[in-house]
């Protein structure tokens, strides 16, 4: 693969402020590889990082964001036998630091290095995938099947957190109740894994309607719109007064967590992916006087986005109804745009660094 | 053993008002023993249920509250031979129901017929210890080695659910970090199950200096008092800014949600034993973007008070420190003002049902 | 319900030696049910408890075997309102006692009472389900969907017996690579319970090709004759080396549990749930160097009757490929004959206590 | 530090043949450390892998045994700041490869790339500590407290061994019976490490009466000498008929897999840390009729030798009852005779690369 000396790059110069420039493209070391990025998703945590910088994260004027990405891989490092060049591969943004004590467990999504020179983690502590080529450690990559295009690949990395996050839960739903509350793209993802992993019922909660029928499409049993009915009442009626058995929070709301505590049974487990940036009202009573607790996952842990890339590839579960817009490199701050005020019912919203022009519309769809 | 037909009991005849009454002597089922009452703990789940009566409890006027106690045993159901007659035991209170799917799978804390007919707590929905005869099921009795005495025996249940709590954690604490909030009963009882499991190092955190001295001498390593320091900023200094590997919180105040969750190192884990009763203020963006978690222990669950008596009885763990008063039945009244008001420094306080005086000043000590 | 005196039983009066004879119907107790078996299996724990009786069986005589079986409510005991008369329900075998220390903690299956008065297993240490009625104890019974025919239900014991096993191995196989040795019925449902939870390949190796293929027709996705392929070369070539993340030993053969031990990757968990009735060598040198680990499933733990109910119910799996025959009571030396000598292909042979004639060939099919 | 150009070495130059030769002193990589080495204990895996070469261990001529060791730290990599010259540090022997899908989540003493060159154990795939340096990535030191000797501290991978193997079964053992056989230096360990988990009761079998005394005045509660009782007999009447919860077989003996299962109980866990070469009988129906599982542990994985630093630092086990020998690097065949043939009582034997005499005996004690 020819690979040129420079690149077009989406930098970070300012508080969300991106700059499409020519930079440098980067050399993989022993362990590394270098793709040319096919497809790169915005996230919400983008959004988050480019308004005000994470720990660890590059200067203003060098930094590069972009974690969820897939592409082929175009150069090798030289103890790199893994993969081949020309192999179309997924990534996880957490390489970890591969030396703490977090790291050397496996937790390598909460290195305790975080944020300073010896950890990694592309698109928030080193550049990431909204370029022309970025560079990965080996343990980053898998390879993909040829069922699964770069568009849905790009979303791999999110199919990855949440199961991630049912894995910290435990990891065994069948025949299990669950309650997804947010109909955002992990909450649309987590009601795929929990009907795939065999649950008995799948409770959707959320307030857009357009969303929860794209839930109701993919997998969920039960739609509860809260302006219409109390997702506590609904819960408890049709689990004949149990509750559920899994609350997965996906939504960020203020009183999410509360009513994800409320909606768990007795013994039951909630999984909290959707961040709340400011401080919610628990009361911890309910929590602990019927013995639930509560879970979390940072990031696509414990190689859970191999796990990804099986089921994807074999079709039990797909992402690409989640996939909406498509944007060039140039159109960053138009997809972004889309993205975040969900333009023509944007979910996620793909860049495409090594394509020049996707139609009048900007749009591949 | 003689039986009389009429006993002694403390029965609950409307708030926070008990009566020493005359009732009948209760009768035990094929499957339960008749226990005589030899030692009974003040807890503040009873001060808390006598205030306002839990789901399932029964009627003022007719319950006799009570569920940390010690007894001998003194008439066995038709189907018991695992005791004798005159057999030492421990207690659970949780009896469960026998029938859920909770307690089918062995979580009988977490019954979900908890508050039902079918369901069992000794003094919490069944009659308890302030008698001088209690009924229980054989799956809540432990028999006791001569080295265990029936004041210290009559606290194990709170040992019991120290150790549920510890398994609930994981149950491995050899060389890690754990920090204790709050040095009541439960908290000091944390320091001591820390450090007999292994724990590198015990940080005790309160604001009372005479508690924290007890905690210093039954195994702290580091008295944190908030009145004179930041106890983020020494565990994070001590720990060379890892955090602890496990935050226990027993004081059930306000601000201890938080604190635990900052002082949890990133994939640490935060074990709530106190319970606030009133809502607190959480900022769960620290919880998840360090993949903590929240772990509770609804009682003394799966089978731990069996643990429990086993780490008493061989000398690993004493609770001998926190028996401070005792009186008899009659002055059960007086018993729980010095237990809630913590006079004379007091910190369990136990009711002798079937001792008549304990001296001039009502105590045994 | 109208419930006459006098019921049909198989009673087994002699090593191997069933006789169809008149005996009362029981009377539930007050957590007990009386249900009206319509579909029985045979089961080969059935064969070798009728040649050598088990620990706590009743005498030959007045012992009805059978465990795996499905019904109608047609009474309820005092305290019972779990259920309705007329509920079509699925069995668990096991009680256990309800009070040794294995039960208390949810481990009825390994119950410490095995064989005891006290101890209740259904079909193996109390009377079973080759009889128009059976009493059994509303912990062992569930609801079944309309979907659920009663043949089909009556083998769900044994998809609970796979699921457990499952879950004893961590249960969470989305992506992993499954192996299960042996096509008999048990290998045949490790089959589709490996590829509804998600594995991304499972292999199926046996001998008999007709057993083989109606693997590969319910998701097998690579079958290997041991006839015609080393199992170990074929494993260890499609997984690049690596092994199986899980194998599952369902043949009860004499190499089988070494051959699972090899075809497991360094970490990876062999699940021996068939039973190798004389001593078999073992390398544990490749066991111990790769850090593998040996797990069990002694019938159906942890609820998993629950969770079998709820995959049959909604379509994830069926069982009813494996029902091959039926026949009434009185042809029940036949139904045995034919399941044990695998006559007409025999998979699972269910007696039918209710029904009369089931047609000139004996069978429903 | 002073760093010489030169160091002595015993190089294996031909099977079972150690030769003492002067070779060039290695260079630490970015993430490396050169250790001065203090005690290198001998252990029965060097006397396997020095017959009979290990997978992916260094050709003769050219290898450099020796896993089991503490030194100082003598020269730091680039990126090292974990760590400064002088320190004193316990090892553990497995890197791994930092890139296998089981190094990745964190078992990394399961390698899979184990014998290629991307793996690393020292004194097993690298060289090792029989020599005056040796270069050990960060990622396998951990800092001595001052308490801890080094001859004590050349021991702690053992324990770190016991200990992960304690974690492998669950690692909670507050009250549990715990059957130990073989009281070699892993069983005695292991003996320690129950006790000081809170194990209700260790049983120790073995054969030799000298070494089953080091085990009773380290921690054993009942010796089981097999010559003279049946260790079966002793456990299941001490235990009331039950079984031990947990047995750890560190004999490696021909019988000794098939004693543990036995001595098990019901849902009971066997750990095997002793590794019998040749095949051995196996009665698996009472493995999987009382659902037992067995469980390994290869070496001193999940960061378990941080624990173990820290509970011979805190003074809960003593290793030093073990080390019984000690020689200068010269005398490492001596040595290597006295450890296997238990000359003078022989338990751990250990070689000084940096002492130069021992005195007239050879040995320091």
């Amino acid at each position: 693969m020819m690979i040129p000396g420079i690149m077009q790059a989406a930098v970070l110069v300012g508080p969300s402020r991106l700059e499409v420039k020519e930079v440098a493209i980067p050399e993989p070391g022993p362990m590394e590889v270098l793709l040319k990025v096919e497809s790169c998703a915005c996230c919400s945590t983008d959004v988050a990082l480019m308004e005000k910088p994470f720990a660890g994260q590059p200067p203003f004027g060098s930094f590069i964001p972009g974690h969820e990405y897939a592409g082929t891989v175009a150069a090798l490092g030289d103890t790199v036998d893994e993969f081949e060049i020309g192999d179309r591969v997924a990534v996880e943004a957490h390489l970890g630091c591969l030396r703490c004590k977090n790291c050397r467990i496996g937790n390598y999504t909460a290195c305790l290095n975080y944020g300073s020179q010896k950890h990694r983690a592309n698109g928030m502590t080193a550049n990431g995938g909204f370029a022309q080529y970025v560079v990965n450690n080996v343990n980053t990559l898998h390879r993909l099947p040829a069922s699964i295009d770069f568009n849905e690949a790009a979303l791999i990395t999110n199919l990855g957190c949440v199961l991630y996050g049912f894995q910290t839960l435990g990891g065994y739903v069948a025949g299990d109740h669950v309650a997804v509350i947010g109909p955002g793209p992990l909450g649309l993802i987590s009601v795929q894994v929990a009907k795939t992993l065999g649950a008995e019922r799948v409770y959707l909660i959320g307030t857009r309607e357009s969303r929860l029928n794209v839930g109701a499409a993919t997998g969920a049993d039960r739609i509860i719109n809260v302006h219409n009915e109390d997702p506590l009442d609904v819960v408890f009626k049709e689990t004949h007064g149990v509750g559920a058995d899994f609350v997965i929070e996906c939504s960020g709301g203020q009183d999410a967590p509360m009513m994800a505590i409320r909606i768990a049974k007795p013994m039951g487990k909630i999984l909290l992916l959707g961040i709340p940036y400011t401080p919610v009202s628990v009361d911890f009573a309910e929590l602990i006087q019927k013995n639930k607790s509560i879970h979390t996952a940072r990031g696509e842990g414990w190689s859970n986005v191999a796990r990804a890339v099986s089921m994807v590839g074999s079709g039990r579960i797909t992402l690409k109804p989640y996939v909406t817009h498509a944007f060039p490199l140039e159109k960053i701050s138009t997809a972004f745009k889309t993205f975040s005020e969900r333009i023509g019912g944007a979910v996620k919203v793909i860049v495409k660094p090594n394509v020049k022009d996707l139609g009048p519309s900007g749009s591949l769809f």
